[in-house]
Formats: C-alpha cells, sequence, structure tokens
C-alpha cells in the first residue's frame, strides 16, 4: 500500500542533533499542538496538556533536569507533555462542544458524565494509566504532525518528573509523561534504528 | 501547512459501527503491524507485542472481555496491543540489528544493554509506566496507518484486562494496554469530536 503518511512512518527518526539557530514561531507551535490534541482518548477525556518551552532560560532549566541532554536546548522547542489525572473533573467541559452541535442530547451527556465518574474517580491506578496512555497517543501526533510539516522531532522519556513538575508549575494532577524536542535535524544524527521483525511481535489468532 | 497526513489527522474518526462482512487477509495485518512497530520506543526498546484477533470465535471471547463492545466481533479484526514489562531483557536482541548494520560497536551495546537494565530493572512502577507509553505510541501508529490505508479504526480502553491476560495467554510480563478494532466503517457512526480549543491546553514558555 502506498500512502504519503505510511512514508512518513517508515521515514521518520527520533532527532538527537537539532540547529541551534532555528526558531518557530507561535502560529508553528500552535499548529502542532492543534494535531496532538486531535488525537483520540478514551471517552474524548482529552486529558492531556502541552507546555512549549522555548525560551533560552527555560530549555536551559529544562535541560538541567533531563540528564543534560542538548537536544533540549539546541532544538527550536521542546514539549512537556502532560498527562492529567483525575479526569472526570474535565469531561463535561470537553464533551458540552458535541452536545451543542447537537450530536448528543443533555441525557446522554450527562450519562456521560456520571459513566466517566464512575470510571475513574478514587482510582488512582487507572487514572496514571490513562494520563500516561493518552498523553502517547498525543504526542505521537505531535511527533507524526511535526514530521510532515518537514520538522525533526527527538522525543524523551528520561528526566526528572518531580523536577519538571515543580520547576514548571505543573499542577497536582499533571505528570510529565514524555518530552518531545521539534526543531531542524543539524547534521550528525544516526540512521533509523531497524525494527523487530513482524513475525518477533505479532499473533494472529 | 498542508501535507495529506495531516489531512489524515483531521479526518480520522474513533469507528463504533464496522462492516461485519468485512475481512483482512493475513499480509494487510502484517503490514499495519509492520507501522505499528515503527514507533519509536525509549532505548528503542520496542516493548511491545501484538495479538490480532481475528476468528470468530476469538472475536466473541474478546467481546465478553470488553463489555460486549460489538465493534469487537464487526471489525475485521481487533488487535490487541500489549506493552511488555523488564524490557531490559530484550534490549540486546532489540539492538543487535543497529550494531550489525555497523552503526555502533560492542563497546556502545555493551553500554546500551548496561544502560537500559540499570533503568529498568527491578523498578516494576517504571516498568510499568514504560509499557503503556511504548503501546499508546504503537497504537498511535497502527490507527494513523490503518486510516492511510482506508480503514477504520476503534480503540478501546475499557475491557477487562486480567480476563483478556488469561483468555489471550499473555506472559506475566505482558499487559493488555489497548484494544484496536480496525475494518470498514459501516453506517452509523457519530461524527468526530470537537477538542478543546489550543489556548486551552497550551501554554508556552
Amino acid at each position: 500500500m502506498n500512502h504519503p503518511a505510511l512514508d512518513l512512518i517508515r521515514q521518520r527518526v527520533s532527532a538527537n542533533q537539532f540547529d541551534p539557530t532555528h526558531t518557530l514561531d507561535d502560529a508553528t507551535i500552535r499548529e502542532l499542538i492543534f494535531y496532538a490534541g486531535e488525537a483520540p482518548s478514551c471517552y474524548n477525556l482529552q486529558n492531556w496538556r502541552f507546555i512549549a518551552v522555548r525560551s533560552a532560560a527555560r530549555k536551559r532549566a529544562l535541560m538541567a533536569l533531563s540528564y543534560d541532554q542538548e537536544k533540549v536546548v539546541d532544538a527550536a522547542v521542546t514539549v512537556i507533555v502532560c498527562g492529567v489525572l483525575e479526569p472526570e473533573r474535565g469531561i463535561r467541559a470537553a464533551m458540552q462542544p458535541f452536545h451543542d452541535d447537537g450530536h448528543i442530547d443533555r441525557e446522554v451527556l450527562d450519562q456521560w458524565v456520571e459513566e466517566t465518574t464512575a470510571a475513574y474517580r478514587d482510582k488512582p491506578g487507572k487514572q496514571r494509566d490513562e494520563a500516561i496512555r493518552s498523553a502517547s497517543l498525543a504526542a505521537m501526533n505531535l511527533m507524526f504532525a511535526a514530521q510532515a510539516m518537514g520538522l525533526a522531532s527527538g522525543p524523551m522519556g528520561g528526566f526528572d518528573a518531580a523536577g519538571v513538575s515543580a520547576d514548571f508549575g505543573l499542577a497536582a494532577t499533571e505528570i510529565p509523561v514524555m518530552l518531545v524536542s521539534v526543531g531542524r535535524a543539524a547534521p550528525g544524527n544516526w540512521p533509523r534504528k531497524r525494527r523487530l521483525a513482524v513475525d518477533q511481535v505479532l499473533s494472529i489468532v
């Protein structure tokens, strides 16, 4: 099967070397986050938040909290992709537009909120799993959109989560799930890392 | 910015109604999983596994374990996307090809294994977070590839995880993170659910 989107999936490589002279304007950052937020989430929770770290000072602070990975300062922007706990608190606001557009009536909206509340309230483990899942889906969309926009991306899972939460003023209900640097690739990046063969990871039953 | 991949992100909708007469052959399922596995993962761990549930009997069993969601049986295939714990056990096999292709020498490979082991061994919470993160990144790629291949997808987070693990023979180190139904959409699906405005989820610092 051929499609330009499939080419992008095959071609995307996690960059470590970024051009430090390259910058991104507000409009481009907003476009990236728009696409990140188009990811699906359970109940359409959208239990995510994005902090785009672009200023030199904040990038330096973030680099210090991520084992001094230079891509954090070299890339035009590094996005802190957060997942949100207690997602049932946000579900009515998240689904109100679907009601207002006339797709569901008030009763269905109320039931939606009730089911979501039953699913997550007082279940911290499930909330954490969901925060990581939703934020990761959004992060993949973000990297994919960056690629389609001609930009390189470098995801990071290794950083001081407590330090990031404190220094960047995350709410108690927000977990930093991944950092994603986005910018223009510089020379010196490794090639794509080969993946396991499909047969090593797939069973059909 | 315009790109066919960005159109796909905007257009993709989580389907609930699938055409039960539509089927997928092995080659197409393998292609979907190939693209899922092209997702990035920390250290290139590839700590995921995919069970493509296609037979009528196994789809019925899976439906019973997922609150009787009919899409599980109606869609051509429903993929159990698993994340893998103790990922340090698989890292040498995962990175050996990168060494064999001449990109890193033996010393770097050994160091890679050592660092990964230090990062995850005996850290069950971190292993779980990583399993969910990697599997979710792969699931997003899977849904995206499906869309590019003209197929609809329907992700599910609500199912009996312990039941799925038992009934589908998951290893003790495998967590079912999401179910993703893939097939041909039938009439009657809801339109896309509107998302929060970018300003509601983004800060630029």
